[in-house]
């Protein structure tokens, strides 16, 4: 990965690698998740502080053989071990279901895929009964094998003890003196136990990741579908390729998502929403009906019902939007409750702050939260009017249905209904020339 | 379609797919168009206006066939019929032509396709010669016949006498108790009428919408269409497949636009035009070698040549720049004239206002047009600078040649070739302390 | 192309056609590089000012042989000549090299390629042994010629003095009069001289640029193989198919660019920067760990390490900010320096400002920089505090540790340490009515 951070962190749909194999291990109710780590060891530890998984520390990489024998101490004789690997995120839990169940009837199962250019796989050679009889590694096999399209993932399932007896002497075969999980099937057979290899259609969900050439081949992959999902779901996708996912998105029916939008973290979207283009939108929750215009960025915030909001608003966290509220272009809006059907339409910085229900805030108005030290909070009550281009020095209240004059600096409660401005008397100069350019600048 | 919205009115390239149709009908310049409508009809009526249309309501959906013979009555006997669907939105009306006009030797005459994969539609039955015979659906089909990969569209031509004869004596065939157009086919054949079935070359045009999926394939295949379109009109596209146009886009020649853009409505972008990424531009002219930077959204306005506008630009409706103007990043301009030369660079807000030649406008200027209760206009004369950061309390007038100091609020008119400002005297405190950081705040 | 610009100017990847084949063919260390030029000759010189160029002009278009023949009288006769053309701008230089080395053992060596779909080429003919023989145009083939999937490029190497006796002997074949290059191979066969014929297996890399289809079609191509390279340096890319470089970027490892990032001129990325999406950067420096949030434009500026930058920044010519800086949402710099840690975050124009370490501005704040005649300079003292809305009208100094009241404008320096402002009284009216709608209004 030519990278500082291990190659099982690095994110696929913004989860690390390993941790879309853990939520597949984990789906599968396992009695035990062991994970056996090398290279980034303690990285990769600290990234999952889930107590239910058990670490294991393999100081040496002698191969897969070798990190999966450093493991099988930790489980029981008669358990059913099924061997998964951190850096193959996509594989669905259902088929690794398949792999457990079918050792009811046989002491080894192992999973195959169909290739259309198998280069660089073993390859799962039968009988011609279509009995496996082992796994031929690509420089061993001849050219009639190298034909052959039934490829290895890694993916087995065997009883512990079974497992046990057949790492214990296996061989390392290679150069770097590695010893291969893949043995176990010709031992398997040689002792005559029941083997079998179950072969999946969709082969890509058993890829692995080995650089990001692959990575973004695998993002791709993913978020493909995710797109089919939510398009299943009742969801109108402008373009099925142009849209990332990373978390989980929950959209409710009629949803309509424009291109080339981001979703990022927890996101829901109740029926009837509408997001622009080119939104960010990461931890939030927007209510039904809501339109999100063109180019917004909505961070840890919520919007209600029949809402409207940008294009060019920006959310952060903390910004929490009744319904029908209208939040316009160049605006941000910070750790700020506005209440049911009020306006920041222009241009405006919102933060710190408590809007009542209808209050107007006129383009270009600040709110003053920050003294250099502490933030204060800006209290504005309903059916306020705030002129435009204010600026408001928290902590500041502003009564209800009170006007703000344009232009104002409030540093004082302003009462309510009334008028209320701070504002220098209008001067012309009769006498006074404007400058001249002596030499052009741009 | 998991849908409030009945299936055929949801947009393709920003039209109802009943629109296409439609619109496909109208350039047949047939004498009548029929449309029948059974779920959803009054939204679907509704939606299209259209005296030109008569409506045929069915009340129970019975099937293509039952559908049709809904029709018939409004149509003469001696007229000749094009049977479409609302849900197959992209039929090129030259392909219907062709079927229309086969009826000068035909009785009967169907649109086929030719599938790679035919899975699920019904197989053309030819005899020997070639002659066809009968549309034999995938259920009822041999293995053979399966593999046939010549396959029904539905789309059909024949006169009115005719259709009616054989609807009349179609079946319900299933256990819905529907009735299948498609059985006219073997009923011409058994009277020995001559039939003819058109094979097209071109299957996706054909291909309906009966899901999300196929309807956001459809789009991007639309979509492609259109960037095929505008190429080959001598447009530079950086990217044909990150293009979107929902509705009309004029552009002449040399017009470059960049990634991502999303043209809506009617709008028209003359020679040598440049548009930047990620813009969202709808129902808009823009002029002659004006260049559009990126993230601009420009809605119902109209730009002169050789402007310059964005990046970061809202224009709202009613903006009317004229040519060698400049609108700035964060600047919003709504229901406002800009002369010749003007120029808004920088985060300001300008609605309801008129501006002359050669204006200078200040970063964070505002122009306050609402009072709470009205919109009021502001007049700046040719050649007035406004200062930054300056309020203007509409309804005001700026003088020609005037100049407005910064951070002004102005609440008269300004006289022109004058100086005019409002502005507290500056003080400094020197006993003043900032406050100190207690505890860590973000 | 229906295009003003003459072909060989359009763009790929932000550098004409022919500025990619001047590249490669300076890469090859020639001797001398001619272009043969003929339509827009005039621009197309001046868009190419380099004395190394020799041109010349072609008159008449009568054929790549006759161009290449007004070129071969600058060359000397013992010279070896490569033929390149100005509409195939991706030939990798390898293979021209490859076949300017098989001169050393044949008197003309063409390039052709493979293609599935060779229709409209040139075939080439070889005989049993696989000697090439000769092309044939596809005019001209027999059906079993046509189905030969082996074409002509264009591409071919010979030494002068042998090019020159064959193309004083070809003959216009065809209605337009043109002269082929490509009759040197039959020419070359009849004299016995020895030919060879280097067939590529990437064929895509020979294609032509003729129309804005095939432009399009390559940019997507040059792009796909941009992206490609990132990633095998070790950078993260959300979407290889969703980027753009036009010109050069170097991002070192760890880097981060997400979905639709474009990036123009030479843009250095430092290890760890992280991009977000549809941000445009042009020719700028980004240091190590720096954050670019999403939707941000960046040209002539240069950002140290640590800092945080947009999203919604832009950041224009001359933009100079240190490590850990902090720029937001709304906010736009253009030649400023902004020294370490210090924060922009909301809603400002800083211009022509130079600001010391650990300043805060505030949100809403401008820097007046000019006066409708001239820029002036804002200086900035380490740790200031400018109160929101703040306007300071430059030439101004606020001294260090200085602190600026909200809402004020700055028209003489503000003296370090001391809180400096401009502020009219607040004042409310008791007797003011807020005007009532009458009409409705939107």
């Amino acid at each position: 990965m030519r990278s500082q951070l291990p190659k099982v962190l690095h994110p696929l749909g913004g989860k690390p690698l390993l941790g879309h194999v853990l939520d597949t291990a984990f789906a599968l109710e396992p009695d035990r998740v062991l994970v056996v780590i090398g290279h980034g060891a303690e990285a990769i530890r600290a990234h999952f502080p889930d107590p239910r998984i058990h670490w294991v520390v393999q100081p040496e990489q002698l191969g897969t053989g070798h990190a999966v024998r450093l493991a099988l101490p930790e489980i029981g004789e008669q358990d059913d071990v099924l061997v998964m690997y951190g850096d193959i995120p996509c594989v669905p839990h259902e088929a690794l279901h398949q792999l457990l169940s079918a050792l009811d009837e046989h002491s080894l199962v192992l999973q195959s895929m169909r290739l259309g250019e198998p280069k660089g796989y073993g390859r799962i050679l039968r009988s011609d009964a279509g009995q496996p009889l082992a796994i031929i590694e690509e420089k061993d096999a001849s050219a009639a094998q190298r034909a052959l399209t039934e490829v290895n993932t890694g993916f087995l399932a065997a009883q512990c003890s079974a497992l046990t007896r057949w790492l214990e002497v296996i061989e390392p075969q290679n150069a770097q003196g590695e010893y291969y999980l893949t043995d176990c099937l010709g031992l398997a057979v040689a002792e005559q136990s029941s083997v079998a290899v179950l072969c999946a259609e969709d082969s890509q969900v058993f890829f692995g990741i080995n650089d990001r050439l692959q990575l973004a081949a695998m993002e791709r992959f993913y978020q493909a579908g995710l797109a089919k999902q939510l398009l299943q779901a009742g969801v109108t996708l402008l373009d099925p390729e142009r849209l990332d996912i990373r978390g989980r998105l929950s959209a409710a029916s009629d949803v309509t998502v424009d291109v080339n939008v981001v979703f990022e973290g927890d996101v829901v979207l109740e029926a009837g929403v509408r997001i622009g283009p080119n939104c960010v939108i990461r931890n939030a929750h927007i209510g039904a009906n809501t339109v999100v215009q063109a180019h917004c960025v909505i961070e840890e915030a919520v919007v209600g019902a029949n809402a409207s909001i940008g294009p060019f608003a920006r959310l952060r966290p903390g910004a929490w939007l009744a319904d029908e509220t209208h939040v316009g272009n160049f605006v941000e809006i910070k750790n700020s409750t506005i209440a049911k059907g009020s306006k920041v339409n222009h241009l405006s910085y919102i933060g710190d702050a408590e809007l009542g229900e209808k209050v107007n805030v006129g383009a270009g108005t600040i709110t003053c939260n920050y003294d250099g030290a502490h933030k204060h909070r800006t209290v504005i009550g309903d059916h306020a009017f705030i002129g435009s281009n204010t600026a408001l020095v928290a902590p500041v209240e502003v009564g209800a249905d009170a006007t703000i004059g344009a232009g104002s600096t409030i540093t004082r409660a302003a009462p309510e209904g009334k008028l209320t401005l701070s504002r220098a008397s209008q001067k012309t100069f009769d006498a006074w020339v404007r400058p001249k350019k002596q030499n052009r600048e741009s």
